[in-house]
């Protein structure tokens, strides 16, 4: 099968020009077929705090309300959607921005309530890839932002880093697909405070260990939870590193082994 | 040749939800391919208010500083954007959101400075059509937002209405396009206070006419500028009119005809 290339981004990355510019440089130059996936890390926060809208988290998660949701509409499909889109295209690099609603790609369901009202936060029920691989076919590269919809008109606030492991998965029955999350770091660190400390090769057995020893914390669990979720269901590849070292293909690389 | 619809739409029925799902349903009931281009009303001027970032208007255009050029992103390619896709979604129409700069539909120029600088105001300098035909041969409904890019990694402020006339002049080489600009009156009235008073055929010499009058002012002269260039440019209809009129195909009909 050929190789499709998924680089999901987020985080201080895409919230300087500077470093966006410097992932659109070494996204650009990835051969063959590609997908970015990103985030919108602090920006909407920032929006929502000029607009006196409370920013709410609960365990890593933005309590989404009716506000809350205009504001990562407008940041994440707008705002930073097109800031890639236009650098990507300045870079010879042919692409069209989507959330889960264009073209119906991502069909979620507002989040159930248990113990916490996430608002208005998507569970992804579905992937539909058609559209997206005819685009893909024409060499156009697709760039996802993290908002889907439930099919009967709401759009939902969804994690970024569970949209790239699912396509990924989704894509992996026409594609031999790599999955790079990307991020300030190197890799996975064993030692926070030590940059390079970056963990070659993660095992599931490991990560749970890591994990139990607090090692591994906070945000990087949901990562690599979906990284875990892509491997056992087909993708080839998965890697936690920095977008400067995506060609060399260095950085964290989960593993099924023991 | 195929029967292709471009409905543009603007002012008061994108600011409000209800006039919007109105506008939805009587779209999603037109046969046949069909393209929509929207603005955004005062959207953007009221969350600029609410950033503290003045709004600045020249002859009905709006100057386009770099705070101003964030907000008509979020506000046109984000949250209307992507309100109009999950809308469509809801009734079961196949919708993608576009903004010039996807799949390089729209290349613009930075807007010359003469006796006034519009800052971020793009000039449409060429329409690429091939990915938007092939989504359109695929049954998807292209939503285009009114922004465009130089090519260069800039977005632009770009007119709604220019956009739907220079796509419809375009895509006049593959299909037979009708264009209707749609607001919130039935179509160019011959006395503003009687909504009932609707010019129904429209020729250039008449609109010169009206013009020197002062019958027919303000926003709806580009408008109509637009409609000419348009028709005289293969279109093969333009009708100003009222999203309800859609399906009558009722309104103002512009005419090349003496």
């Amino acid at each position: 099968m050929e190789r499709l290339t998924i680089v999901k981004v987020g985080g201080k990355v895409v919230e300087e020009k500077e470093s966006l510019d410097q992932l659109l440089n070494h996204f650009s130059q990835i051969r063959g077929k590609r997908i970015l996936v990103h985030g919108g890390g602090r920006l909407a926060t920032s929006l929502a705090e000029k607009l006196g809208i409370e920013t709410l988290m609960v365990e890593g998660r933005r309590i989404t309300d009716e506000a809350t949701l205009e504001v990562v509409t407008m940041v994440y499909a707008g705002l930073v959607n097109k800031s890639i889109i236009a650098g990507l295209q300045a870079r010879g690099c042919n692409s069209v921005g989507l959330t889960g609603a264009d073209l119906n790609v991502i069909r979620a369901v507002k989040r159930p309530v248990k113990t916490i009202d996430y608002g208005y936060v998507g569970d992804i029920m579905g992937v539909n890839t058609s559209e997206l691989r005819l685009l893909l076919n024409e060499e156009v590269v697709p760039v996802m932002a993290p908002i889907t919809h439930d099919g009967k008109g709401q759009l939902l606030n969804t994690n970024a880093d569970t949209i790239a492991a699912d396509l990924a998965i989704e894509l992996s029955n026409y594609y031999t697909v790599n999955l790079f999350y990307c991020f300030e770091k190197k890799g996975v660190l064993l030692n926070p405070k030590d940059e390079d400390s970056v963990i070659s090769e993660l095992s599931l057995d490991r990560f749970k260990e890591l994990q139990t020893e607090g090692i591994i914390s906070e945000g990087m669990i949901p990562k690599l939870d979906n990284g875990f979720s892509a491997m056992r269901n087909g993708v080839n590849q998965v890697l936690i590193t920095n977008p400067n070292l995506i060609s060399m293909a260095r950085g964290t690389r989960l593993s099924l082994k023991d």
